[in-house]
């Protein structure tokens, strides 16, 4: 089977131009095929605060209201995702900018939880992902640039957690690739001193993982993205690194041991 | 040579969520293959004077400047792209959306002029259009929304004007097929008498719209709409109508002749 990457990134480097661009020269010049998923940093709070939509939080998790799943889809899948691909394309990579209702390739779930409302959230399964049609692009080396935003196929929008939609990604083409996933964001990997940048880890094993949370190493929003790096490396991705969006290429970061 | 269908909507009906269901439900139902161009209506204006962009005209046209293509791009290319493409999938049209930028399918030229400054506005020409790529999507039943974003080829988002775009994506594939044009707008057709609504006319040639034009008869912004349609009929398109948005599937509408 073919190598296939899929990289994320996140907030961090999106919110910064020339850091944006010094990372897309990378991806540009990394071995095809490939996938980008992205997040999209701290422009939707700022929308949202310019347009005085009120923030309203649970357990850490912002609650998407219309408004604010209005505001989601124009930063995800507009600004942040157009700008990319023109980016990608200035650099002569075949970019197409797609959400999850574009050819229907990610349906979701609307989240129903007994207790709180998540508001716009869609949940994702690796087993619906259109994989003919991502498999057909990839062919004609087009290089698919994913915002986070997915639908419920009965014309609704929907949220997603960009780390949850490269992980399903993982899981879902490593039945036609061998999927290496890369979460490129702040850090220079998972760190063993959350104050040292110089702790970061070359590995991080499953059982290492619990220690680390269970010590409080490891905390707050890592722990959600260590559970959706590790999924995908339980639902078949062959390599699942962590690292800093400058080190694309080097061979630096933590990589996750089952 | 097979049927295209190439359907524009303007701002009036983005605007109207009710109006736009049901037009995409007649949308929904003509026959394949088919491609929808899509305006922005007045949520860019309205997004602009939120976020305290001012608005700046030249010649009764906006300019564009970097905060207000910011602007465009997330609005046309994000929200309302995206909420036609997930209305399409749900009811079983697979859309996909695009912007020029995405496979590079529409190539732009930043508008160059002696003394006006119209900021970053796309010029486009058919030669220009990857047909390759349209009809590879057509081929796989695949309906191609497009928003009027483009791009310069070197990492610069564009902005271009819808009716601009459908006119010369109809010239550009009319190598490919006999392209059937509609241009969907908030009046029955083109008006022999602007003040009333039954007076629109069951056809229009060229000569007679340069006779309505020297008369004052037709005006502002339905002779640049006029220009494009008769440019996409002259550019090879078999057949351009301009009719109301809600007429979709009827008979009714003004036919260019040549």
């Amino acid at each position: 089977m073919d190598i296939l990457n899929i990289v994320k990134i996140g907030g961090k480097v999106v919110d910064d131009e020339g850091g944006l661009k010094r990372f897309l020269k990378d991806f540009a010049g990394g071995t095809s095929p490939k996938i980008l998923v992205h997040g999209g940093g701290k422009l939707v709070s700022d929308l949202c605060v310019k347009l005085e939509i009120p923030v309203r939080m649970t357990d850490g998790r912002r609650i998407t209201d219309e408004a604010s799943l209005d505001v989601a889809v124009m930063v995800y899948a507009g600004l942040v995702n157009k700008k990319i691909v023109a980016h990608l394309q200035g650099m002569s990579v075949n970019a197409l900018g797609l959400s999850g209702a574009d050819l229907d390739i990610i349906p979701a779930t609307k989240r129903n939880h007994p207790e709180i409302d998540y508001g716009m959230v869609g949940d994702i399964k690796s087993n619906d992902i259109n994989r003919y049609f991502i498999r057909r692009l990839l062919e004609e080396d087009i290089v698919p640039v994913f915002s986070a935003i997915t639908h419920d196929n009965s014309g609704q929008l929907l949220n997603t957690n960009a780390d949850t939609v490269a992980s399903v990604m993982a899981s879902a083409l490593a039945r036609d690739f061998r999927v290496h996933l890369t979460y490129c964001f702040e850090k220079p990997g998972v760190l063993s001193d959350a104050g040292d940048e110089d702790s970061w880890l070359e590995s991080l094993s499953a059982s290492e993982f619990e220690k680390l949370k269970r010590e409080g190493t490891i905390s707050e929003g890592m722990i959600p993205k260590l559970d959706n790096a590790f999924d995908a490396l339980n639902g078949g991705a062959s390599r699942v690194v962590l690292k800093h969006f400058n080190n694309l290429l080097n061979e630096t970061g933590t990589e996750l041991l089952s």
